[in-house]
């Protein structure tokens, strides 16, 4: 079997409400459609995520690097071959979500050719995780309204909260209308996307102390070295790495520097060959693992629990696997559903993503 | 698809010559042939060596932790389920060899049942491995003449000279000797196997720093912290951690603190599993690897090459795949067989391993 051809697809879907945080926005899905096509004639799929005030990357940038990088230097290489084609990728600096749906796209393809459904490939855990709905920048009311709809449609009883804002009270006032509307069962925990200073951090962890929060991610810049690790050593709940953790040997400094206890693992970012690579990392040095979201349209939503409910450890928290609940539409031909607050990967060959042919010609922006 | 029984089955090998090294001797393969079989008529085979001075495992403990633990409470699992069958593996501590070959049986019966080999499965980085050849204790021209012999019948220009020995004077004979019969374009390495204290591996290879030894493993006992960390800190030659890195934790707090540089990986303790996790660690540390050799028969060996192969990092540097060599038979029908200083994975489906029936029966050592 080999890679007869690599498309980059640029497609656009709006959103019905644009999602707001600290470091960008999205009110648009202008994400790219990765489809690795083989010999036997055999098709995988995958999504990227232009988020350029993460990694750097455009939608243009990953059309361009997979058209005019990747796809010729993968074409006619065995899908089998990850390791392979994980050495091609790797001669090229950055470009994280365009090798991570490269890389996804070759696994739907091998799990295709085996008859396997992707998850069963690399772990076999569960066929489900928990899931965990993000909660945007609005006003406590809005956003207490998103979290009492969601939870009464999907069942979703945790919440990641969006934070990160100036004056801190708007983020703290918004915390505590959550918990006073949600109740005590529900888990909340915030994301602040680098938008505090540590003092700010260190005083609102402080602030919602009795709001019961369960984890602090990126709380402040990563290059403020000192500030990062004054917060880890001082927070009472356990600090998520996320943008400061984009790469296996990445995690690996940010856990033995002390920034972060817990490592967000976006297969957007590090598909699932470079991703299980950081399960082995994290399981080894006892850090605990969550399933992150590059506000993921359905079939990067459908990657994340392919990959997250495949082992124990990624299984063990809810992942962060509803972004797609605000778009207006989606590629795949059969949607997703949250039901009683989980979401299943699929049991059939590859991720059992089907792209539907006629919305790829409405949404793709390149005809 | 589901596990209906998994056997352990005592045999007893006899080696040609015995092989010494500081840790213990080896005369005869009392190992245990591990045999995992499912409901669709597959069966998955692996071998289990105890080495009591290793793990304190012995040729007994497997077979019964295996058949009073291990058997019934697999029975019925789908062998897809890896994480699953490592929770259960992971009640019971230690049994090392036992839990590694029910891993690699698993695999097999996955690989048969996709029409896979194994190691395309794992990462398909390559088919085969340059082979390492351990020499064992005995006098100087003995060493050297079965290098030679290696050498010369089997191509191979990589050895692991076995040291440890009082006094110091044996071991830097040896090494010295092997050097000039060889000349500069081998690669000669040494392990202790604990047999020295921390300023004899100092002295050895101050004595030996122009032979040029490549790394220098399990120097001095690892409960010796402060002087095994003197050996690395010191040590002109990479340190190899292999006793003291059989659990992947084990691995994460050896190479942090600093009592090892470059770890061995036995797929005889950690299957294929718990290696591909300590991979993930390693990489994500910038440690190197190796894949070592539990004196394994050509079972045990094949599945070292399966797995060995299937990595860019464990392939980097040559596995030690060559004990076999020394055993007066063996339970594979068809013998694996060294060429031009490589040994190949192979490309069938599973491991590719068949037991002879009727070695089998002639060497199990139950009925």
């Amino acid at each position: 079997m080999k890679i007869t051809s690599i498309e980059a697809i640029p497609f656009a879907i709006p959103y019905r409400t644009p999602v707001r945080f600290a470091s960008g926005e999205v009110t648009v899905a202008d994400h790219v459609l990765v489809r690795v096509r083989t010999d036997d004639g055999l098709v995988g799929v995958a999504e990227a995520p232009p988020r350029p005030y993460t990694y750097g990357e455009t939608q243009t940038s990953i059309v361009s690097v997979i058209r005019d990088l990747f796809a010729p230097a993968l074409t006619g290489t065995d899908p089998m071959a990850r390791e392979r084609i994980r050495a091609v990728l790797g001669r090229t600096v950055g470009n994280h979500t365009a090798k991570g749906a490269i890389d996804i796209a070759v696994w739907d393809v091998i799990g295709r050719s085996l008859e396997q459904p992707v998850t069963s490939l690399l772990g076999g855990h569960g066929g489900s995780m928990r899931v965990t709905h993000m909660v945007g920048f609005a006003t406590p009311a809005e956003m207490v309204q998103d979290a009492l709809e969601v939870r009464e449609r999907h069942g979703i009883t945790s919440f990641k909260v969006k934070v990160g804002r100036r004056p801190l009270q708007l983020d703290v006032d918004a915390c505590r209308a959550l918990r006073a509307a949600l109740g005590d069962e529900v888990e909340l925990y915030v994301d602040a996307n680098r938008g505090w200073t540590a003092q700010e951090a260190l005083t609102a962890v402080r602030l919602l102390e009795d709001v019961g929060l369960t984890l602090l991610e990126e709380p402040c810049p990563n290059d403020d070295v000192l500030e990062r690790r004054r917060i880890v050593q001082r927070s009472p709940v356990p600090v998520v790495g996320d943008e400061s953790c984009t790469r296996l040997a990445e995690v690996a400094r940010n856990l033995l520097d002390r920034m972060s206890t817990v490592v967000s693992i976006k297969t957007a970012r590090t598909g699932f060959t470079e991703s299980a690579r950081i399960v082995g990392l994290c399981e080894g040095l006892g850090a605990e693992t969550v399933i992150g979201n590059q506000v993921d349209g359905q079939l990067g939503t459908l990657a994340s629990v392919t990959f997250g409910s495949a082992y124990a450890s990624t299984s063990a928290r809810p992942g962060e696997l509803s972004s797609f609940l605000a778009m207006t539409d989606d590629l795949l031909a059969e949607p997703l559903t949250i039901v009683g607050g989980r979401l299943a990967a699929r049991e059939r060959p590859g991720t059992g993503a089907e792209i539907d042919p006629d919305k790829l010609a409405r949404y793709r922006t390149d005809t």
